[in-house]
């Protein structure tokens, strides 16, 4: 699918909490919380995801001269039940008519909602398409768990979606996704819809934070993305060596070092921004993309390889021409 | 993009709450619901959104010899806010290791998800396609709000979209959306994301309730699906007369008595279930098209109409050769 991305962007919230800070919160040492998550900072943000999302979404688009024909929302947790965000970042971006939904695959939101947009750009359905992922994990924070305490953070990405010019060679080359729900309680905010909803008697307090069992995620996930790299390796006739960058779902720092570790991947290959960002949900792949950008570490026809593990458990891959 | 509709099914809960019944709830007349909503009974389900999405998918799958290779969740509200309901469904329907997301649009999640399915069925990225919509809007009535509170039901609906093979005519013709964040407000559930967190002391009762300024909506909406009818038939070279079945939202009585009222349909030729289901959010068309389908009201090579509005305020429309 010849697609392009033509404009990147993202916005971090000043406010940084360092581990140092969150120990007192967690009762864990700054060490501990370093050694366990990999997360030195994370940044808090007072404003709400549908502005975040709108900083980022207006530096993806400051040198384009066309507003885009579809906004896309690939976060992981909403504003608010209804409307989905996609609408809110419309009001804040100053658009009207532009058709706008929402995708909800947890992390892994924003590479489904890029190769929807790929889909639709190659058709002909839209010409320009802005994804955006705004996620304020720290809103849902359960100090009684540690672990994803520490790990959660605040962040938005955003980029803009066009067809290739017909001499350029930028393209989605492949994408796949697949979702064992044998791992569905691995990662979970469980209040908030419909089943334990926050008027249920049944609904705890823990209920609507997030909870998350890291050393079981990694268990399961670990061989399922070892296998899906070496099929998208051998399919595309490719060796860890053609691959320009990695960049990964910023889940842990031990599931963004296993790249390295066990995945062959030269440790300079694969963006790593989780000990300064924590992991920021959805925003988390395109957040590394933007900053491994803005580092001057993708230059056009770079061959990009996204992985990632999502709730559900999910797990999905993209090879991406730049 | 030629795809083709290859199994529809639908779960409606026993329960039964009459307008009767709700009257004493919510402080009206049972002539004073009827007139004002059209809806004289609506279920009420005691099994969560994936039970009752799955128990249509079956019903959807039934004449199938082969799984799907993709499952889209095409609700307004979801089971919980992570992971996405996509994965419940899979889990209760024994499915593993497909893939699963899901399009958010609220009452129009329906039709956003059949134009991505067709777009991944016509370029090849999945040749067999599960979307459920499944809500339980009675979960977040407010009784203080009778309009609305009357108007929703429980309901889910699932259909499956295929390649269509050769020699047959079968297709989306087109699909239009248009989203104008100034009616944002008209249509919420303020509460249940970063925004009004359950936790937050600024959350109110009503905020995780469904708020709904029906009037305005009707107001605001009426003129802008009016065009769009207009467009779609101008653009199309079709008159109403060409049109075998409009599948309209089943917003509110008036909502769907406008298609025929003012838009020039055939009353007969309007679906119009809403005073047995009521306004069944998401899965209120794929709902209002398995009845027809189950009453005789569909054949293949029926020129099929969808329109609807959704939270947003989201203005979406769809001509589908069935």
């Amino acid at each position: 699918m010849n697609i392009k991305i033509t404009g990147i962007g993202y916005y971090l919230p000043e406010n940084i909490e360092t581990s140092e800070q969150l120990s007192k919160k967690i009762n864990k040492s700054t060490n501990w919380i370093i050694t366990r998550t990999g997360v030195k900072e994370r940044r808090i943000s007072d404003i709400d995801v549908d502005k975040m999302g709108a900083l980022a979404a207006k530096s993806a688009l400051k040198n384009s001269n066309s507003t885009p024909d579809l906004i896309l929302n690939a976060s992981g947790v909403g504003k608010q039940v209804i409307p989905d965000t996609s609408v809110f970042f419309q009001k804040e971006l100053g658009f009207e008519g532009i058709p706008s939904f929402s995708i909800h695959a947890t992390c892994l939101s924003f590479l489904v909602a890029l190769n929807i947009a790929a889909a639709f750009v190659t058709n002909g359905t839209y010409n320009k398409i802005l994804i955006i992922s705004s996620d304020r994990g720290t809103r849902g924070r359960n100090f009684n768990e540690p672990e994803s305490a520490a790990l959660l953070g605040d962040g938005a990405a955003a980029v803009v979606i066009e067809k290739t010019p017909n001499n350029e060679e930028s393209t989605l080359i492949d994408f796949t996704m697949n979702t064992w729900p044998i791992g569905a309680h691995l990662t979970e905010v469980r209040g908030g819809g419909t089943n334990l909803h926050p008027h249920d008697t049944k609904t705890t307090y823990d209920d609507n934070l997030f909870s998350m069992n890291g050393p079981m995620i990694y268990k399961m996930a670990r061989k399922i993305v070892y296998d899906q790299i070496q099929k998208d390796l051998h399919k595309h006739k490719l060796t860890t060596d053609d691959i320009n960058l990695l960049v990964p779902h910023q889940a842990s720092g031990l599931a963004v070092k296993a790249y390295s570790k066990y995945g062959g991947f030269n440790e300079d290959k694969v963006v790593n921004i989780i000990d300064r960002t924590g992991n920021c949900v959805a925003a988390s792949i395109p957040l590394a993309l933007a900053i491994a950008k803005e580092n001057n570490k993708i230059k056009r026809g770079d061959t990009i390889y996204f992985v990632g593990t999502g709730a559900g458990l999910s797990v999905a891959s993209m090879l991406l021409r730049y």
